[in-house]
C-alpha cells in the first residue's frame, strides 16, 4: 500500500508514520521537511505535490495550524488563519487528492477535542475541528470508487506537555492510542466517521 | 430592547423579525434590503454597520451563503465561499459586535441540520454549519459582561419547498418552531448552546 503522510515530522505525525509503516511504501511530507514538501494553503502546491506522488492508496493529514488568542482582541484576519490552513488546507488535500487516490483508498484528516470541549483562547480551533469532523461525514457520501474518509479527533496528547496548561482538567491521551486511531482509519473499513481519542 | 436582525428579509429572517418584534426596537439589515445594509464578508462594512447602530442588546444573524455542488468537481475556491460568507461572515459579526453589544446582550447565529445530517452536494454547508455550532460553544466561554451566544440549527423549513428535493426523507420543520428557537436565544438565559429544530 502506498501511504502519504502530510505532517509526518510533527508530534503526532511521527508516531502515525511509525504505526502505519509495516511493509507499506511511505511518503512523508511537510511544509519544510519529509520526502516531499507541500504548502496546504496553495492549490498549486497541492496539485504539484500529487503529480509528484502519482496514484496512492491512503493520505493521512496530521497538519494545519489555527489561531490561538483571546477572543476579545481577535479579528477576522486572525480567525481566517485556521480556516485557510487546518480547515481548507486539509479539505483541499481531499478535493484535489480525490482525482489521484486509488479505488478503495482513503483520506484521514485531523480535527481535535476542542470541537466539543473548548478552552480559553482556542475558539478558532474549536470551530475548525468541528468543521473537519462534519466535512469527513459529508464528503464520505460523495467520494466515489469505494474511497473512504475519516477524521481523528484526539485530546491533548501526552507528548505535548507544553499544551497542558491550556487544557485544565483534560487527561492527556496516550500516543499509542492516537496513532492507533489513524491506523484504524487507514486499514479499517469505516468511512464518514470521527475517531475520538480521549 | 434594541434588536438587530441581519438577513431580516429572508425566508427565516422574516419570521424571526415578526417573532421578536413585540415592544422592542428592531433594526433590520441585509446585503441589499432592510434599514441598514451590511456586507458580512467585509470587516470595514461590519465596522461601519455597528457604528451606525451604536450599542444594541441582541444581534440575530440569519444570513450567509455556502456553495452547493458535486464533490467531484469542487475546488478550494468553491469551498471558500461558505467559509468566507456563512462562517467567517457570522463569526465576524460577533468579533466586531462584541465591542458594541450592551452588557447581558446576546448574539444568535444560524447553522443548520446539515452539520449532522449531510445530503448530496452540500459538503460545504455541512462543514460550515458544524463550525458555527462549535464557534458558539467556544465563544460563549470568552464573551464578557454576561453577553451570551447561541446558534439555531434548523432542518429544511416548510417555507422553502424548493429545497425539499435535496433533502430526501427530511421532515420540513414549522416556521413557528424555528422562529421560536431564535426567540428563545434572544430572550432566554442560555449561552453556548445549539438550538436544534427538527
Amino acid at each position: 500500500m502506498k501511504i502519504v503522510i502530510v505532517g509526518a515530522s510533527g508530534t503526532i505525525g511521527k508516531k502515525v508514520t511509525e504505526a502505519v509503516r509495516g511493509e507499506n511504501e511511505i511518503i512523508t511530507a511537510g511544509s519544510k521537511s519529509g520526502d516531499l514538501q507541500v504548502d496546504i494553503t496553495s492549490t498549486e502546491s497541492i496539485e504539484a505535490f500529487y503529480k509528484q506522488i502519482g496514484n496512492f492508496d491512503a493520505l493521512v493529514s496530521v497538519t494545519g495550524s489555527g489561531y490561538m488568542g483571546p477572543f476579545k482582541s481577535m479579528t477576522a484576519k486572525d480567525f481566517n488563519i485556521g480556516l485557510q490552513s487546518k480547515l481548507l488546507g486539509q479539505v483541499n488535500l481531499v478535493l484535489v487528492g480525490q482525482h489521484y487516490v486509488n479505488a478503495k483508498g482513503s483520506f484521514t484528516l485531523t480535527s481535535g477535542i476542542l470541537a466539543q470541549d473548548p478552552v480559553i483562547m482556542a475558539s478558532n480551533l474549536s470551530t475548525v475541528n468541528a468543521a473537519i469532523n462534519s466535512f469527513a461525514k459529508a464528503a464520505a457520501i460523495e467520494l466515489e470508487n469505494g474511497v473512504r474518509i475519516n477524521a481523528v479527533s484526539a485530546g491533548v496528547v501526552e507528548d505535548s506537555p507544553d499544551y497542558f496548561p491550556y487544557f485544565p482538567g483534560h487527561i492527556p491521551v496516550s500516543m499509542d492510542k492516537v496513532a492507533n486511531a489513524y491506523y484504524k482509519s487507514v486499514f479499517g473499513p469505516l468511512t464518514g466517521q470521527v475517531f475520538e481519542v480521549w
